[in-house]
């Protein structure tokens, strides 16, 4: 038998060595090695790339066609061990209770632990057992029955009983955004910070970090003016500026015109070409923290040189220590921040 | 007429309005903007990761087609009014002297400067006069005449008299990677520094950086035994190593045996794939520099995650303040980086 290592790498069948996130098929045993944690499942939820490739793939005249969407899942799960999309390259988190506990795992979870996890499906050993039949497939949310396997180095959040189960998710999904930039914003002397894409999910908690990190004045820059209203009667950021932010100049003039250029600059939109305004509205000597799935890493390095910007360019990592929580923490104390989250529901 | 913008923004011909780096085409007329420079070519240093794909692509039975490639660069030159490979996204730099400077320019350039551009051919105005007839299209090192433009914003170095040009362009090339290693290096109190790909010009350089920042240990990590060698008879790292950087686990050991794992790790190789063993050859709270532009943004902010990484991850910004001074003084005052630069001309 394997020894097991905290990446999970014990549990990957591929003949090449590779991290469970890039394997083909991970072994979904049910005993526990001794750093490991069971879940059992009650809800995945599907990362949005993929269930929309899902659900196009499937589509027919009369409509999408759930059932050929809920069967391409149950064997995808079969085939690889793990519910990652082979089209999309993504997969989703998931739901459940805690099972059962190696004596070893370094998580403090306990058996009975209401828990979401917050490393991707892509590298999760997850087994069905119901054949979902409780999904009609027409949803990214998908109720279900089976276990899956977390591994030393894995991260799970106990969901809170104070909020709604579904709000907590929803927090929970985009919390890495937040706790890194309250840890940027830290480093400055009361920093000016511009949040492109202000009035999303990840864009409302990071006005809220950077105001709690001590930022002298938060820019939400939205694209519509229907997102303004929404973010300024939000009262979640100082100043909320309308700007197409693929548009370098007028995101760079837009910033500008609210008290900018910022000293930290945050990317929270999911479109691509952002980099080069984000890093036009950002001072000499400031950081801009990139979220967007969406940035491509060449556009923002030559972009930087292109324009001889001073400027510090970080790849938004989404696990910070504590990042559950402390995005948790911002949406009890924030009234706005919550209403822009119950909204979405 | 437009009026002209530091960032060569009036030289964009796109219908919306993107930076220079993110056009698909240049406006490359010969007359002067009041704020511009423009350069008489002598020489392209094509960007070692936009060589190999239009050489790999290029390749034929009997081996590489340089008359192919070179067809190519002559195509994307005359179509795009800049030398960015379509597929890598990336360019290189040029050599050349200064053949007019316009009244309102900021460079501090003279007509008749030998200079080098440190901004990138991706956003450079240029045009071939020559057709490249003196190349071969085997080497990144392309003879051309033809011209340039620079812009207000534009960063351009006077090639200095006590080196060999070609030395001076080969360090100025990869300037940026020593100064911000440099600069994170001295973040932190005498730390243990990989580089990957510590054979190479970068490399050697941020790793002679890394010492002069106040690294504890240097560690090189090369692909195999004769650049360890060579590496190791330079002196320049403490610990030279051998691993293959795609391989995660391999990475992570290599630099674990060697005093790892490291503060900070600098990613200097240009091959894809190296994402996860820089995150996991880097201790917690550590940070990793991408200087390659092989790097998947995408595989770096998911790796983090999957693998509960708490590691700071910089897109390697080409630009610092003094980056080639500091580069050439580098160079100077280490007879090993020199060799190990003497032995590429």
């Amino acid at each position: 038998m394997r020894t097991s290592d905290p990446t999970g790498l014990h549990r990957v069948l591929d003949e090449q060595v590779v991290l469970p996130q890039a394997a083909q098929r991970l072994d979904t045993r049910k005993e526990l090695w001794s750093d490991e944690v069971r879940i059992r499942v009650e809800r995945l939820n599907l990362d949005a790339a993929s269930f929309r490739q899902l659900e196009q793939k499937h589509r027919t005249k009369d409509g999408p066609d759930g059932d050929a969407v809920r069967h391409e899942v149950l064997d995808i799960v079969a085939t690889r061990g793990k519910m990652q999309n082979p089209e999309t390259g993504s997969g989703g988190m998931l739901v459940g209770t805690v099972e059962e506990v190696g004596p070893e795992s370094p998580l403090g979870l306990r058996p009975g632990d209401h828990v979401a996890t917050l490393v991707s499906l892509t590298l999760t050993p997850l087994v069905i057992e119901d054949g979902l039949e409780r999904w009609d497939g027409t949803s990214e949310q998908v109720p279900a029955d089976g276990y899956a396997i977390l591994f030393g180095r894995s991260i799970a959040a106990v969901i809170p009983d104070d909020l709604d189960p579904a709000l907590s998710l929803a927090v929970m999904d985009v919390c890495g955004a937040p706790a890194l930039t309250e840890r940027i914003v830290r480093t400055y002397d009361a920093p000016v910070v511009a949040v492109i894409g202000g009035a999303g999910k990840s864009g409302s908690l990071s006005l809220a970090a950077a105001k709690h990190a001590g930022a002298r004045r938060t820019i939400g820059v939205v694209p519509f003016e229907e997102e303004r209203k929404l973010l300024a009667d939000a009262g979640v950021a100082d100043e909320v500026v309308i700007a197409d932010a693929r548009d370098p100049i007028a995101l760079r003039d837009a910033v500008a015109s609210a008290g900018g250029p910022a000293d930290v600059t945050v990317v929270c939109v999911d479109v691509p070409g952002c980099e080069g305004g984000a890093i036009l509205a950002t001072a000499e000597g400031g950081t801009v923290i990139f979220f967007s799935m969406a940035t491509s890493f060449p556009a923002a390095a030559l972009g930087a040189e292109g324009l001889a910007a001073d400027v510090t360019m970080l790849v938004g990592n989404g696990y910070t220590p504590g990042h559950a929580a402390y995005a948790l923490e911002l949406l009890r104390a924030d009234a706005g921040v919550r209403s822009l989250f119950e909204r979405r529901l």
